[in-house]
């Protein structure tokens, strides 16, 4: 295989590393066995994951010498169901796991998101490692510690922050993907750029398609810089008490476009963040904080590279303000009542606002619904 | 009210303090209020405590200003169940909880447990403090962080190590107990004389009466001196990877009792522990490492004071070394599948024991049994 990039995440009593590169999973085993403490390694994986890459992952274990088991979950979100997660702790203290124990997840966000928590609570926190599979879970859920199910009040309600022990993002598995769930990811990798790296989005307007279309020089270098920004955010501030909430841009008003739409196929994850990021440019604007240009710049690439850029992209969907704010109100981010934004100065350059007067985020909502 | 105990227990990121003294509860609004950053206050607690504390606690907390909901749950060790945790948490969520929010344990060690890991988890963390009610709660499992929920594999496997942000020990509040679970807590007592300080046990052997009659006093000066102890190991070894292990004195046998005759009334966990002490001291003289005159001194006062030194306390159980050996198994702690062990030297002087031979625990629980 070829070489890996490397980063790591420096935290005060945990740090891990972060490999990129294609055939990782291939290669997985000699990576993994130096941290495996205690037989057998369980594989959690949902049954579509496990089609592509599930073999390649135990044969590479084989031949490292770790033992292993696999639990294969259904595909999707309702996955992440409170009921589901008994269902599955059980199933891991099936094997009767000590607190050296390893659990490894193998998938996309659904999987990483639910393992990492049955890690984090099983004997009060056993070990883990994630093998993303997705754009998504790559430059996004896989790095950083947060885990989260969902209950009837919203999604990720339930939690913990617990940091894997390695992730190993293969970017050849990225070539199994559907075209609209690579777009999905590709949301949170244009993220970095609109929040903090002006460059990386002018090499995005560029090469966002050779990323798409299955270039794999392109495709590392995407992954390994999201890598990079969300390491260094997350170093500073593991929490999230202050920097790390960068993170959410677009994301207060893409949960709740997808609250409102039930968190399914009809607007994924990354589609509903490229609307909110459009929302949270729009409302920089209107408020004056930042050139007119930019917005109309990030709404030409999103256009250009097939990403949704408005709310009609839910065919036959009736929206309204109040429902969006009040899922808003339910955000883990509110402090005191008052919902707090990700704003932007413009490209590259966002912050936090947490004096947002509820009338403009209405008349934005308002305005986009009527749009 | 008379003046107050104050034990600090100081973590690297989380410290927080230990109150212990009569009329805490009517007196908690002072205490908690500046702990608050986001009303209601929610209240967890049982129906029986209920009874007893809850109108004084919201009293107090009114007073001093702090919103408060109160959750009331079934008394007993079922409310623990991953269904419970699962109801518990949803209610909570009902009050719609923001990151700064706090819930109030109000109970024994089920309330404590339970209502620790919804705090942990919920919102991936939020403020917690704990209002110990039982002698056991008071000096073992209101301190230290250790929160969980029990499933289908046994006790405690689900769950965090959540630290909360205050302790109110109100020695008063022991006046409401059955002497029954007075002894129990004792037990736990008494374990830190046995493990690391023989003076205390000493005094215990005078005053241990006093403690359990009533006296207020020999109380405080039993829980203040347990919840040092505790905080002192707890502070060197919050994650139990090392020392903090010599609180399972007594614990790796009682755990298996208590699994044979299901966690309920006809064997309470501290009846279980005080005979699995007894059964260390006892394993520690066949191994030739304590003195036999010790383990008849922890017989001798046990008896005097109330607590089982037996099997034969549990009526009408049949008891075998094998199933016992099968709970051991599943503990927490084994590693390697080896089971650790806390033996004596003698009262006062515990230690870690990773390498003893099954048929050496076989042979005392044979003897135990047929005693």
């Amino acid at each position: 295989m070829t070489a890996v990039d490397r980063i790591s995440l420096a935290l005060p009593d945990r740090s891990y590393d972060i490999l990129v590169g294609p055939g990782l999973i291939a290669a997985a085993g000699g990576y993994v066995a130096p941290l495996i403490r205690r037989a057998p390694a369980v594989i959690v994986t949902d049954r579509t994951v496990a089609q592509y890459h599930l073999e390649p992952l135990r044969r590479s274990f084989t031949a490292a010498g770790i033992a292993n088991e696999v639990i294969e979950l259904d595909p999707g979100e309702s996955t992440k169901e409170f009921g589901e997660f008994e269902k599955l702790v059980n199933r891991i203290l099936d094997y009767a796991p000590e607190r050296g124990s390893t659990l490894v997840a193998l998938g996309g966000g659904v999987v990483g998101d639910i393992t990492g928590f049955a890690a984090s609570v099983i004997l009060r926190g056993i070990d883990f490692i994630q093998i993303p599979t997705t754009l998504l879970s790559q430059v996004d859920s896989s790095v950083g510690g947060k885990t989260g199910i969902n209950t009837r009040h919203g999604k990720n309600l339930i939690g913990s922050f617990y940091q894997p022990r390695l992730v190993l993002a293969d970017t050849a598995a990225l070539d199994t993907l559907p075209r609209r769930e690579l777009l999905a990811g590709y949301a949170e990798v244009v993220k970095y750029g609109l929040l903090g790296d002006r460059d990386f989005f002018a090499w995005l307007e560029t090469n966002g398609r050779r990323v798409l279309d299955g270039d794999q020089d392109a495709r590392r270098h995407a992954v390994v810089t999201s890598c990079e920004a969300k390491a260094a955010i997350v170093a500073g501030d593991e929490r999230e008490t202050g920097q790390r909430a960068l993170l959410n841009l677009g994301h207060t008003f893409g949960h709740a476009l997808e609250a409102e739409t039930g968190f399914g196929s009809r607007l994924l994850h990354g589609e509903a963040i490229a609307i909110g990021m459009i929302m949270a440019f729009d409302l920089s604007v209107r408020l004056g904080l930042c050139p007119a240009e930019d917005a109309a710049r990030v709404r030409r690439h999103f256009s250009a590279i097939g990403l949704p850029t408005s709310l009609d992209a839910v065919a036959g969907q009736r929206w309204s303000a109040n429902a969006l704010i009040a899922h808003m109100q339910q955000d883990k981010k509110v402090k005191d009542g008052r919902i707090t934004f990700i704003l932007v100065r413009g490209i590259g350059d966002a912050f936090i606002a947490e004096d947002i007067a509820p009338a403009d985020v209405e008349a934005l909502l308002e305005s986009a619904i009527a749009a």
